[in-house]
Parts: structure tokens; C-alpha cells; sequence
């Protein structure tokens, strides 16, 4: 791309003023709209070291009122971010619907600064292309620039720069090894824009030689972007087929539910257990392996009680749970993974879920929380999350706790009748007791779509929670010796 | 994604008949929403051979109108296609707004078919890439299904039908080849099924091997495609910039038209060059090289006799003119460049268009025949669109016939007053002439945004008629010996 590219002619400087003058008016009036309809946007500015990235941005968000923007300058990623995986400090960035975020180079920047093997180059590419596809499709603008100045535009600028005292400080190693290295830093530039040229999130190469020229041609192509967007708030997207490799799962009609555990051998096998799990945590800490467990299950199945015992094996500094109810404004105000991604946890320590990123699939399909398009395409959005997961080295986990509902039925009914648990039944419980069918659909659906060989589902039998219990132990024992051989 | 794809359980026979049933009639029902709303609908199916492409066709389309779609099967390519560029015969086929086209098999079975040069391999890539952009950028529903059977289920099909008198003729060589190098066919329908699966037109890999299956999961996704699409009528998408080298263009105001050429210097000019022309169309013929002329220019600018001056040096065999009006409603209800690939020559053919694919960013533009988006996007569109011509061989050449507006509304007036030249000037031709500065921006816009390299604009200077027609010429000669060198 960057090598066909060809400059567009710059116009006079009497109309330039006109048009950028003409520009910044627009981008300040959108502004409104932008907030109005709830549009997310994400722009993301990379570039030759001293095309001036920074002092572009310093510019553009003069049209823009400070409650409505962030400006995120990404350096190389710090020690607790490398301990997260490679898109989390990126997806933690998006903003919120309505606001924008410009990054002063991103992933782009990462991935190309340092020369990495083919394999790990092609699946940063992928990831990328999910991601910014995962945007788009829930309803982001993401514009993406990239500044270009020739090789002696360069040289000169770092030239002028270094004369002086009080700027010579920012000329960067890099800028003079890319300066040093042009003709292949451009190549692997052209190679990642094209790679990453997707007509839902293009890229623009902006002629960054002079100031206004290029705060025209971005400021205009923004504008542009932003008015194309709003006029299509709310559209559909084809859905992609979900194409990761399956593990076939039971109906949940099909699971036999039979299965009892007496107390004394409850107890010997629980104690075994949980001194495993323990030294299993201890090398998983050592050795850096990120785990996560996620729960989803009736309610009154028995979740938290299971969780229970696999953390009270667990050291506390290596773990947390996260309990996850309806979202809060400032999340649903996001994608709707961004509040798990934020959750991850670090190599070497284990995030539970009590409830997940499943909620798109079942509560919010079921609900009309979400579009139908939305929680249908979610499938694929959930493997590809997953994916990243397993490609960072995480132990994935998934436990599905299943109950009958004439059991839970007697379960709501003892919480009703016993004082000290009467806080655990709700009037909501009932009301989703009602769409037991529904959500029996939506979860056989999702078992069958998500139960990918890289995090399969687990069926935790739990109408003995003694069982189950013991049954989740030995999984996450049997999966954790597994990462660590 | 062939090889991460995992089939989906199938339902048992009950379940699989009520689906079915209702699957069906969803289509049917379907039918007339995508007539009423304009829908043009493109299904591609590809797949191993013996996948049982054909009969899945005749049972889908029981479900739709005959006056609604047809069927086209594509075999390798005739003689008089292979002398047209690769996509001529598929462009040529995309169905009319409101109708369904069903291709069995299409250019990925031409591309992988055979092994090609990796430069080649690239190349159709990225044409199929930008086609099908093109096609879904204008709203074109393109749903791409792939029929996938195991190694061993093909075999036994393809025993099966030699078994037989009356089957064994439909076991091609190509079925037998692919069945003795399944592993290689998988890698490269592997390969091209990634490289081509855009969010906007994704591929859907369908499991074959069961008849009333293989139905069940096409016609499903096909209706919930359609359904997508219809939600989103007449929605806009991103402008992508447009990535190709481009020739400097002097605005029309910069223009000098001063040129003047004498009338005896004239005749001898031209009666040299147009014997050079008529020699240098028989070397294009045998060395078959397309050439495309085409003309754009002012109302009265001279367009018709400076065209007469170089059909008169050709072979009549060998050329065509196109005078190019509004759409007929047949070419209206398609992708607007459908009428111009339609009408490419045959390699060592000569096409001279009189006026051209121009009109979507000039009179479409400006008496908004089409919307914004529509024409923002097509500079991008042309310059893909030429890019095909010129890869495949074509000679270019591109004219801009320009006069200032006094010499117009000279040539206006004498046509008004000359009995035999009144049939040339139209109350739009006035209209027209009173929008000459809208004209004037957009042609400016258009000048700069597509003269590139491989298909660059000239301007005639044509208040001298002879002049221009003098210069045409040379154009003409001096590019078509470039060609023949």
C-alpha cells in the first residue's frame, strides 16, 4: 500500500486555511452527534518516528471537548502488561460509546518495532484483524492513520532536532535506527498495512510533511468516517461462520443426573484433592501459567459452593474470583468483553468467574439485552476471545453446573424457608425459573457452538453438589498437570 | 479454516424435516422481500467434486420463482472468455437487483484448479478480493458456501457412480485427481477459502455428506444472509483511500487553449498518422493486444469527430465504438460498471467509448443519480476496475476533450442555427451548461483522483478541433508503440 501510494496534490495556502478552518468546525459539530448517538470511536495514528504523531494530536483534540476524549500515548509495554496477553492493554483502552480514544501508536508500532518469527508475526495479524473486526462489528468507528515522510524528510527533521538542547532529547534510538534502516522499516510497514487494510477499518496514509496539510487530510478523512458511521447506527453485519475446532457436546436432556457422593468419601477425597491443587498452584505460579475458570450454571445449581472449594485450595495472593452481575453504565457503555479483559489475570495466577462472557448468549439473548445479530455473532466473537486466551498460554476452564428443575425448584423453595438464606432467592430467580425452556435452548446452543478443544465445556453434574465438587477438582487437577508437564 | 473447521451435530431426522420444512419456506417467503427491496443476491457454491453440488442447486432453487433467479454453471473457460480479462465472465453474470444468481462453481475453482505462478496466484487474489468488495460495497448480498466431504467419502461416491452405466460419465478426471491428491486440494482450497474471507462476504464451509443436511445448512444460512441484508438497505460504508500511483493533474483553469493548427498542416498530419494508426491495428491484432479508448469532455467539445478521426484509421473487423447514454433499466438494477465490463474487447480488439464509467462521479454526482457514498467510493472503484484491464494487457487511454465555456455557447448557438446540426443540442445540453462550475469541480476532483500511472488522463486542448484530433492521434500511435515494443 505505502508503495503505490501516491501523494494527493496539497492545496494553495489560501485554500487550505478555508478548508481546515472549514474541517475543524465540522469535527467540533459532530462532536455532538457523536455523543448523541452513542458512537464509540477509536483513532489510531502511527507513523514514521518524528512525522509528528504527537503534535498532530495536540491539534486535532483542540476541536474536541475534553470530556469527550482521551488521548493514550502506548510505549513498549511494561513488565505487569507483558504479564497480560499482547491485545490487553489495547482493548483496555476502547472507549466508551459516544466518546473518542486516539492512540498515539498501538498495536501497529508493537508489532512491527521488533523483527519476531513468521508463525508468531502471522498470528499477530490475525488477532489484530479479529480485533478491529470485533470493534467494527459491535458498532465502533475505528480509523486508522498512518503518518508518511520520505527518508530525507526524516534525516532533516532529526538533524534539526538533535542541534538544539531542549529538543534533541526527542530524537528516539529508534527514529535513527528507522532513519538508518528506511528501506526496510517500509517494507515492513507496507507489508502490515496491507495485511491489516480492511474495508471495515481501513487504513489512510496521510502526507505528513507539513503541519496543516496533514492535520487537514486527517481532520477531513475523521469527519468523513464519523458522518458515514452515524448514518448507519445500529446495522446488522453478516455473520461469520464459527470456524474453530469443536468438541461435540451432550444435550443437556441427555445428561444423566444420577451420580451421589457419600459424605466420608466426600471429605477424604476433598482433602486430597485440595492439598493437590495446592502444590499444582504453587508451580503454576512459578512457572507463569495463567489459568482461568469460568462458571456458568442454573441458578441454585450450586456454583458457589463449587468455587468454594477450589479456591479454599488456592494461595490467596495467587487467585481471584470475580463475581459478575448485570453490568455497570461505564461497561455497558463498551464492548462487551472489554469488563473480562480487563479481569484477566496475570501469567502465573488464576481468575475464577461466578458467571461469564456467557451472559451474551443466554441471559442477554433471552432478555433482548442484545440484538439478535449481536448474540448471534457473539459464537465466533467468544471462541476468537478464547483463542487469544489459549494462544497467550492460559488454562481455560468452563464448567456448565447442571441440575434438574425439579431440583432447583426444591432448592429455591428451602432457600425461601430458611431464614439465613432467604437473601439468596430472588423474585428474579423465579421469573427466569419460567424461561427454563428458553435458556435450555440457549444453552445447548452454546455448548455445542463454544465448546472448542482449546477450552471445552465441562459438564459439572451437581444434583449431589458433593460430586460436582469433587468432579471440578479432579477437571482442573487433570488440566493443570497437563499444562505443566 | 477448511482445517479448523468442525461439523455441527447434525439433527436427527425429525427435527431435521421440521427445519427443513420451515427452512424452506422462509426462502420462499423471502423471495418477494428481495424483490420488493432490490436485493441483488449472488450465491457461490464450490466444493469437492462429488460434493453434490448440482443437486443441492435443484432443490434450493424449488423454493424461488423462475422469474427470480437462474442457474449458471461455470466450466472451464471458452476460448472467445479466455480473451477477455479473468473476471469478464463472472462480472458478466452478477445477478440484477431484486434477483438471485446461482453459481456452481466460479473463480475459485478457476484459480485453484491449477497450480499457477505465485506472482499470478497473488494477483487473482487480490482481484477477487476487490470484486467482491465491489459487489457487497454496493450492495450486493454475496453468500460463498463451500461443500466439504472426506477423502474417503468422495472415493465411495465416485466408486459408487462408475458402478454404473448411466452415472460414471458424471465422475470426471478432475474428481479422480482431486480424490488421489485430497491432502494437496485441501491445503490450496484451504489457502484461497482464507485469503478470500472477507467479514463483508465470509465463506461457509458446509458439511456435505448427507444430502437433506447439506440442504438444511445452506438454505438456513442463505435465508439468514438474506434476512441481514434486507435490514440494512442503502446503508453506507467506509470510503477506502485510494492506493494507486498517480499522475499529477493540472486543474481545467490552468489549461491554455491557444492551440491552433493550420488546415493544410492538418491534412497532412493526419492522413500520416491515421496510416501509422491502421498499421500499428494490424500489429495489435496479431499480437493481441485489447486496447481501450475512452472519452470524456464538454457538451460540444468535439468529442464525435475527433473519435471519427481514429475509428477511420482502423480495420472496421477490428474495433468498436460505444456511445454510452443513460442506463437502460436492465444495466440500472446491476453494479454500475456491469455495463462496461460487458463491453471490454477481445484481446487485439480496439474499444472506443464515447463517453464512459466516468458518469458515476460527474453527472451521476452532481444530479445525485446516486448517493454521496456512492460516488466518494467509486474513484477507488475505476481505478481497481482499470487496474484489471491493465494487468490483463489492455492499453489505456483516457481523454479529456476540454473548451472554455464561451467556445461552448458558440458551438451551442451554431448548432441551433444550422438546420442539419439542430438534432445535436438538447434543452439538457443547456441545463447541463448551467452547472458548468459543479462540472468543473467534480471533473477536477476526477482528473486528479484517477490519472494513474497505468491508465493516465490526457487533455485535448479542443477550441481548435483540429488540433485536438492531431493530438489525439499522436496519443494514440505513441501508446500503442510503447505496447508493441
Amino acid at each position: 500500500m505505502l508503495k503505490e501510494w501516491s501523494k494527493l496534490q496539497e492545496p494553495i495556502a489560501e485554500e487550505l486555511e478555508i478548508r481546515l478552518k472549514k474541517a475543524r468546525l465540522r469535527l467540533s459539530a459532530l462532536q455532538t452527534e457523536v455523543k448523541e448517538k452513542k458512537l464509540p470511536v477509536l483513532v489510531l495514528v502511527e507513523g514514521w518516528g518524528t512525522a509528528g504523531k504527537g503534535s498532530l494530536l495536540g491539534r486535532i483534540i483542540q476541536n474536541i471537548d475534553p470530556r469527550f476524549f482521551k488521548v493514550v500515548s502506548m510505549s513498549a509495554p511494561t513488565e505487569e502488561e507483558r504479564r497480560k496477553p499482547f491485545l490487553y492493554r489495547y482493548f483496555a483502552q476502547i472507549p466508551e460509546a459516544g466518546k473518542f480514544c486516539f492512540l498515539d501508536s498501538g498495536w501497529m508500532d508493537e508489532i512491527t518495532r521488533e523483527p519476531m518469527p513468521p508463525a508468531l508475526y502471522e498470528s499477530r495479524i490475525e488477532s489484530v484483524k479479529r480485533f478491529e473486526r470485533q470493534l467494527t462489528d459491535n458498532g465502533y468507528l475505528v480509523m486508522k492513520f498512518f503518518l508518511h515522510i520520505s527518508a530525507k524528510e526524516q534525516k532533516k527533521r532529526i538533524e534539526s532536532l538533535q542541534k538544539q538542547k531542549d529538543t534533541c532529547w526527542r530524537v528516539s534510538k529508534n527514529d535513527l535506527w528507522q532513519n538508518a534502516h528506511y528501506e526496510s522499516c517500509l517494507d515492513s510497514f507496507d507489508a502490515y498495512l496491507k495485511a491489516t487494510n480492511m474495508p471495515s477499518a481501513p487504513w489512510y496514509i496521510v502526507d505528513a510533511k507539513k503541519q496543516k496539510w496533514t492535520e487537514l487530510q486527517v481532520i477531513e478523512t475523521l469527519t468523513q468516517g464519523i458522518e458515514i458511521a452515524l448514518n448507519n447506527n445500529a446495522f446488522s453485519v453478516p455473520l461469520l461462520q464459527n470456524v474453530f475446532p469443536l468438541v461435540r457436546m451432550p444435550l443437556l436432556s441427555e445428561i444423566p443426573l444420577n451420580q451421589v457422593l457419600e459424605e466420608a468419601e466426600y471429605k477424604k477425597d476433598l482433602k486430597q484433592l485440595q492439598k493437590r491443587l495446592g502444590e499444582l498452584h504453587n508451580r503454576l505460579y512459578r512457572k507463569k501459567v495463567p489459568v482461568i475458570i469460568a462458571y456458568e450454571g442454573w441458578d441454585a445449581a450450586g456454583k458457589g459452593g463449587n468455587i468454594k472449594r477450589i479456591a479454599g485450595a488456592l494461595d490467596a495472593r495467587g487467585y481471584e474470583v470475580h463475581p459478575i452481575a448485570s453490568p455497570e453504565p461505564h461497561e455497558k457503555a463498551r464492548h462487551y468483553l472489554w469488563r473480562f479483559w480487563t479481569r484477566l489475570p496475570k501469567t502465573g495466577h488464576i481468575a475464577i468467574f461466578d458467571r461469564t462472557w456467557y451472559g451474551r448468549v443466554m441471559v442477554e439473548r433471552i432478555e433482548g439485552f442484545c440484538s439478535e445479530n449481536d448474540w448471534m455473532r457473539a459464537y465466533n466473537e467468544i471462541n476468537e476471545f478464547e483463542k487469544e486466551l489459549s494462544d497467550w498460554g492460559a488454562v481455560i476452564l468452563k464448567f456448565w453446573v447442571q441440575i434438574d428443575k425439579d431440583t432447583q425448584l426444591e432448592r429455591f423453595r428451602e432457600r425461601e424457608d430458611t431464614p439465613e438464606k432467604r437473601w439468596k432467592i430472588t423474585e428474579e430467580d423465579w421469573r427466569n425459573r419460567e424461561k427454563w425452556d428458553l435458556y435450555e435452548e440457549a444453552v445447548c446452543e452454546m455448548l455445542q457452538k463454544t465448546s472448542t478443544t482449546y477450552a471445552p465445556w465441562h459438564i459439572l453434574e451437581s444434583v449431589d453438589k458433593r460430586y460436582a465438587r469433587i468432579k471440578a477438582l479432579k477437571i482442573v487437577i487433570a488440566e493443570l498437570e497437563k499444562a505443566l508437564e
